[in-house]
């Protein structure tokens, strides 16, 4: 199985201008990662095929397990990308909303909506009986609850507004609502939504 | 793809006793799933192979795909029918604890660490992406969705407790949360318990 190239050669001097060969190795890494995640997000709910993921970043198919091991762990990496992305697009909701019960209803609501939510619940899901994709997943997720935790502080701090519970389990209570969600929609239903009460998950509330 | 036997031969009298060959394919389907439901429970986070499903089951590997279709389709068959029956087992949490908010965090609890969990998760994220399994998987959410919320009736009758929601939504929002939890529990962790607020999704309350 190969291995990510840096792996094989530890960089002492991480601050170092790049090899050439190194610079390209990782921005075709990249490249591969952004446009699975763009193929993810055009057609949300379906799971692209290594040949397309190939043809979309323009590398040779043997190209794609070369730089991640296996399509599981490239859907991680791009699930998630996808998503931190589609996250900061709704990060302003908290700013515009004029209290705490919209807030609760409107992040709700635009999470629920949000394209590359399918892609995360199916990548995460795939990870669960496969302890290799263990450090790929946990440092994404770490990532995750870390970015929606400086978030709700700062919502706090800017709005004056309070949570019941701590910033992280807020954050880990919700995405894990958001997620749960998505598995148990409707079959067909376009987003994760139906009946369920994501805003009710939030403890944010005026002081 | 072979589709189940029972499709192929409309019966017009659902409740006329079954000739024998039926009779047997019947338990013989039935066999397969509970058996895949025991191979998911014993090694909860693994998915067994179609190999091990037949071993176990005592049948040829291509009876597998003749009774379901897909692995997959049987695999949300099997999760289904060990979370039913997980669930069935922890029902007495409501009647036993003192108050509504023992009920909430043991219930959590328990929830969290039923052994089929990672299979329902697994099996859903599966059928996100396959139309196919689309019936499957609204037949058995329903379910669970519908023995929850009777659960949730027959328990705030029983206690003389109160929802803040109505029972469906409650359910819907519980499981999710509960689901979701699986996904993005730390990889390696045992159960899917986890920093996460699940018992503060329920809104059971003393009247």
């Amino acid at each position: 199985m190969a291995t990510d190239p840096k792996s094989r050669t530890p960089d002492p001097k991480p601050r170092t201008p790049l090899e050439p060969a190194q610079r390209r190795g990782r921005s075709t890494r990249y490249r591969i990662i952004e446009q699975t995640a763009l193929l993810c997000a055009q057609r949300p709910g379906a799971e692209p095929s290594v040949a397309q993921i190939a043809a979309a970043a323009g590398v040779f198919p043997n190209q794609v397990t070369y730089y991640f091991g296996s399509k599981d762990s490239l859907l991680v990496h791009a699930a998630f990308l996808g998503l931190l992305h589609d996250a900061e697009a709704i990060e302003s909701v908290g700013l515009r909303t004029a209290d705490a019960a919209s807030f609760r209803a409107e992040i709700a609501h635009a999470v629920l909506a949000l394209p590359s939510l399918p892609s995360v619940a199916r990548a995460l899901a795939a990870a669960v009986s496969r302890p290799a994709l263990a450090p790929v997943v946990d440092k994404h997720r770490d990532l995750l609850f870390r970015q929606s935790a400086r978030y709700l502080r700062r919502l706090m701090r800017e709005r004056g507004w309070s949570l019941a519970r701590t910033p992280e389990i807020e954050s880990r209570t919700f995405w894990s609502t958001a997620l749960g969600a998505v598995l148990l929609a409707r079959a067909g239903s376009a987003g994760a939504a139906a009946d369920l009460d994501l805003a009710g998950t939030l403890t944010v509330r005026e002081n």
